[in-house]
């Protein structure tokens, strides 16, 4: 069960409104690495976990922080777009000065919000379910999560440059410290796991439950001509677990059959043979 | 530019038709981790790369031999699905062994596709671009990969133990291998970037740059009542990079204001005001 | 079966073109409340009606008013576009007169529809299939149509304000007393059937049938901290049908269990036992 | 800023696994009228409420129980999968019994959320920010909160009839009491709503606004043949606000013009005029 | 504007009620080339028509008509789900035989629409606007035309035989008179267009404006090994317009440059270049 | 399998950066009829094919071209976006000459994707696998690839003259003759297909099958008020087949029935029978 707090868990300010940022932090606000996706995920992992609770406590934690975060940028954006208003939008086709202020404008935001937040990215495409993951298995969802936060991070630290609004400044470090610090989280949470039961997802089936592939298993095949990819850890060496060498493979033959596909029943109707003529 | 060959990569046989088991495996092909997704991931990162060259080669390579993955998947469920006929769909309802068989048959694998793979997962929704990452950043985007490989390994592990059809076993087992060396692939090149660059992405907005942030970076927020949290390598000890300590922080409070927006034009017609009313 | 008439149900008319305008009005045509949605839902919950003709002949008589409405608002853009060209296109870049006036356009009324309406929102969203509702219950269905009357009609009132054209305003104060009579239709229908049935969906799960929830059925959890809340009708008094009393519940503790979800099966791959290794 | 306690707001228990009602209840979990729905709707009513504080913390309030019961569905899944095995699945095709439990498993439950919760319908389509509304104009929101627990409730109730386990029917009882006093809930908020700024939205583009418009705002067409609409509240007597009466149109004949949009330039290659040929 | 007529274009029946048929056809109802699509598409194209009044009357006959097809669909797929019961389903695990009947049901068919049709494919994925093309070009539309309904009867066709009721065949057996018919239309609006302009769309963009493009714009390049495809009129002879020869080039090389990105600002956070460390 | 070569299929130049050039071309990169959807369309056609070889190699050395396409698509979009910066952005709001260039850039250019192509089209939707078709009928997929192309070539051809960059016109300008190649070859498999099964799709349905709908089934339903459509060629003669002739019917009745679909089961909950009150 949850509770809130009417206080935002940091102050978020704003020196001028500005639609056109507020479209643009959409992005970071409902887009596929959102605060949306971090909390939902964070979340949806939290309810499903099974086994060791101090995994699902940390993660319930987090995803409940990640909610509060979503409000943050609802009220970042709001205050963004305070001011904006359809009159301003009416006279941007006749003023170049009000045009360069309202063209970039999310239409949306003042038909279909009034000014608010949306659960879109910074085009307008709705968030959705598909943006998260909730495997079950540990190691593989704490992957994702780093995985998000790095292109969270990132993506802040873009729009960043795209304002000159030292408030939204203000906002968007803290949003990069906390970030980072998320990044660790997750690497702690792994290097844990990896420990435990290695570093291959998952671990439950084995190198050696796949022996006979073995041969082929750790062959770099060169399928894009030029060798700068022979120059890499990943080309040459011994895998992490000792089970085998890489192999740089330069010039691989393919090893199946040519697909040779049946003809389906008449009633198919894939028309690959006049003769046979349907009666009813 | 690309070529091809007839040939599949590696040889891809079936036991014995099984449609109930052709839409499962819709999943690894069109689904958020299936093949459709490494491929196009692999490519646009090759295609958007810039810099190294010797990156830019390794995800062409990969990517190419994706390619050759969706079209080993595609041969697969075609051979799952031979001798399926809409016939003995018609037949189901009559025969609860039939039924068996036939009850959970993709409906559009007769009707759509006449009995070849789907761009779609195993529930018929339709692969789409939002499944893949490619943001220029490269330790941001390998993460992605190691993430995607993982996530497509423990599915793959997963269906295995859905079917007993040897052959289709033996290509699952290929598969496997396959992953378990595109997960060590993955995971050298992070090693790699982040011995240049640092753990956190993006490097280039350091620690530095959000110093006022830096006394709540690390704080833990115990934002979910019970301390297991607290038991875990993210909640105590010093960051990777040595710039800072976890805190642990049992009963936060929030530091932001109560957010209180400013009521909007009339034009909006927000209604809070019943004295407001509009003149045309 | 369905007649078509070449006459508008309306004039539509426009004093001079503006492609930003039309981009915008693409919300109240293919947007989640726009005409594309009225009409879809009002024909499928006729179409799927079953029981009193009299509601069934009405949904049919409005449902098919709105297939005109779709005409309309499409002539309505086609004449906001005329005159916009791909060449104007090409010479916004370099004046800023001309980019104030093309820089807003949807890029598909040129390239997708070539000067038409588009079955998208105003970001360029499909319409799709899950913004309607048909569920076959009257009452919920009726208080679906008011509610997409509610929000259909308070986009044109903002749309209103973003035009100066009066040709346009014309149309729009036509589609703004159009939309006040449907909001009173279905408020109309929503009556009769309340007194009918009683006002909760659905009826045939009456009260009695939930008794043993009764005692927390109707407190009000007070689970954002402040007591604003506590001041609204919907707090205190008695239930409209009389069947109870609404309790504020000011620090409401849980009523359930910790979840405590099973270990699955090794074949899941959750890998949360290292001991159990998964033999082919 | 949010914080979460242990228990679940309810109790949540089932008598025996049942993989098919699981994929059922994905409905009310990740549906269109879901929980998701409603909790993330309400939150973003909140967190974009401007004016009276009373609406803001009542929103907050139900919002926050309502992320609670989104954790209770998943509760609820993830013991009704618990049991379910891949390994079953593979029986399924040879055991008609077996297939009778298997064969309408969702097989993401598998294979992608390992016997947990989906962000999806019970067809496996994602949840999306489409599915939601805050518009800013709180009578328009609170006739969509009433709506959507009036689809939410009969939901309910339809899958009560779809299991015999006790404990899930009494998990569902207590759904549909509390979702009873949700409608009367959201139905109080309308009335007084209603009483202070009168019952159409936006009330602040009052009647007289679209004076001109009159005449033919109250005109019920019948353009479904059949006189049954005739018989009904919305065809004859006096609006609520009393300006106007209605009027049931017979035979309507259609006001505007046939429309006759322009020939487009040859840029656009509607290849209309086969003299126009383009010089490059 | 539009009017509707109570009785259906044609007669519907049902010999018994099949829930699994009823959610089969709702491929041909909401899916890619189901009625809402035709429908919308050539609605579309009427309404969007520019030039000969011929082809937008066309348009809007079958426009019309298709409306009318989307409700006999509707009364279809009802009349196969009559009967059908929440409560069978419960019935549905315990008895193979009911589980043969109800074990392929679509959930939403009791859950949401209540044994209505539904706007979504035999997957339950929404329909959506992005299905239909309507690009103004008359050609373009009418090859699309003819497409949809050569995949529309090839989808009823197999449809056909997946049941043995002699009612919904002899529906079936209409349909598929129908769609020759219409494929017939489209070819004929097809070849007076293309004898008008010529056989390449769009026609205004003619060879002479590519003219340097020439010598290779009629090379097959044979991009996958093996020869077979040479033994087609698409790699030798004269192209229809007498323009050029098609050259079948056997081992074809790349013709453009290695493409050589710009590293770009440090503002875009690639991580590039370590040394490049942002100052904010 | 697929091989890579590092030269792209022809040379990509353009004279300056233009990033609202580059949103514009994502919709023949990723939209509706974009490379990326020709390219999964003859891959996914190819890979299912089944019966003449010929077939098989000709959508294969198609499909694997277009991959190519692909890749030179973003390497122009990369070209195009080069110099842009999120500084830029930030600059726009003040300066109207600034905003002319950057007002109408797509925020995922600099935020998401980093400078590079995206997969999506021009308004940011993501490509989908509902874009694509393959049914199997090789007749029904042709006339699809030639619909693709036509769709293809008219949005490229409206693209050409939104641009002066006589770099970008001269790739135009061979993509447009490419494409001309492209349409030509479907046109001439579509006239092999035709000669050998009929001319309608599927031909294993044939007239004779729906004999009883004979009568009905060439007649033009006039449903559009006005007789223009009469005047075509569709409307009037015999059809190619010479299995009948065509009727243009002027005031076409209908020939159901009035639908009239039961009251369903009180478990549903339609509430249309006040007295039936379900006990628990």
């Amino acid at each position: 069960m949850f509770r809130h707090q009417k206080e935002l868990q940091f102050e978020v300010k704003v020196e001028r409104p500005d639609p056109l940022l507020a479209r643009q932090i959409q992005e970071v606000l409902g887009g596929q690495f959102g605060e949306m996706t971090v909390m939902m995920q964070y979340l949806f992992q939290g309810f499903n976990c099974r086994g060791d609770e101090k995994y699902k406590d940390m993660l319930m934690d987090i995803g409940t922080e990640e909610i509060g975060h979503v409000e943050m940028l609802c009220s970042l954006i709001s205050q963004l777009l305070d001011g904006a208003s359809p009159e301003a939008q009416a006279e941007a086709a006749e003023d170049p000065a009000i045009a360069a202020v309202m063209g970039g404008i999310n239409p949306q935001h003042l038909l279909v919000s009034g000014l608010g937040g949306l659960p879109t990215n910074s085009n307008g495409v709705p968030w959705n379910g598909a943006y998260i993951v909730a495997s079950g298995n540990l190691l593989a969802d704490m992957r994702s999560n780093l995985h998000a936060e790095s292109q969270g991070r990132l993506q802040v630290a873009r729009l960043y440059h795209m304002t000159k609004d030292e408030g939204v400044r203000a906002t968007f470090r803290k949003m990069l410290a906390r970030d980072r610090y998320h990044q660790y989280q997750w690497m702690e949470a792994i290097a844990e796991l990896e420990e435990k039961n290695g570093v291959v997802v998952p671990a439950s089936f084995p190198p050696e439950a796949e022996q006979e592939s073995q041969p082929q298993a750790y062959e770099f095949w060169d399928l894009s001509e030029g060798n700068e990819s022979a120059d890499g850890p990943w080309a040459k060496g011994t895998s992490p677990d000792g089970t085998g060498e890489y192999v740089y493979l330069q010039n691989p033959a393919p090893q199946g059959q040519v697909p040779n596909p049946e003809v389906p029943p008449t009633a198919l109707h894939h028309d690959l043979d006049e003769k046979k003529i349907l009666n009813k």
